[in-house]
């Protein structure tokens, strides 16, 4: 199936993989987003966000102001979608990852960044997702939400690049095979 | 305090974080510990190894066999030592990583090689490992032996240098500050 939607996840964890603290703090990773690492050109290329309804409470203002900025959609319990274009509208999304994904094809989405723990974990399980790419910070903080989960089966993944900045940020990009 | 010894850890893990799968299976690494990416050399700077109990009954023979050359050291519950040197045995070290540190230095270990998930976390929390190099294939288990555990406080590290390899294979070192 070639899915008219491709979906990716842009994610800062701690080098013993966590997204956040238990209590969802985020106060390990560097200040207002450390060292450029191309979010701003990633966000560029999206035009939608998928997001968690708790990482969504805890996310904004995002580092460049982006998020504040625009509308969002939503719909389904704790899944909320924000539309990129100028006026778009916050809206709830209901059901599973394939529903989402299907609804927002239809609204013309065509590139999907999926952010937060259990939306991430779902998006993967569900082979929704095409792209990740990994930053992590030198910091090991022992417990936290974790970036992945369980899984069903193991997830082969083909490694396309790895990138280095002088404080110390190291972020890989992954493409999850169809 | 300058420790006459230094303790590295150099681990394969699951881009999830896993050192093993819970079965202690590692079949999820490449075959043959996969395309060359520093252990031959790094196992040359080493003079002891210090494993845990499971680990060291599911490791040998290491890739280059070495492990299966020489004899090992002991103490302790669950600890094993072996040293490199031609003749060297395996013992038994008990006690706390303070402890066992402190007993290899006295044998005239100037280099430890800490593995396995258990030991390298005990050995971590009590500030006893100088050097992380962290190889991580890609591929997600979901589930197994993790690399790193709870800590009693944020531990921050200092990123040395990233290598990537044509086999998908990303390699990280890092230093943990004394």
């Amino acid at each position: 199936m070639t899915l008219p939607v491709k979906a990716t996840v842009f994610v800062g964890i701690s080098l013993d993989g966590f997204l956040a603290r238990t209590n969802h703090e985020l106060d390990f990773l560097p200040p207002g987003g450390g060292e450029e690492h191309g979010y701003a050109a990633f966000i560029e290329t999206v035009d939608t966000i998928v997001i968690g309804r708790k990482t969504y409470e805890k996310s904004s203002p995002f580092p460049n102001g982006r998020m504040a900025r625009s509308p969002w959609s939503s719909s389904a319990p704790g899944l909320w979608t924000r539309r990129g274009a100028p006026g778009a509208v916050v809206e709830r999304l209901a059901g599973s990852p394939p529903e989402v994904v299907a609804r927002l094809a239809a609204l013309g989405s065509k590139h999907l960044y999926v952010d937060g723990g259990i939306t991430i974990q779902r998006f993967l399980v569900a082979g929704l997702i095409q792209r990740l790419i990994i930053t992590r910070v030198p910091v090991l903080i022992g417990s936290g939400i974790p970036l992945f989960g369980a899984l069903p089966h193991d997830i082969a993944l083909q490694h396309v690049a790895t990138r280095q900045y002088s404080s110390g940020l190291v972020q890989s990009e992954y493409i999850v095979p169809a």
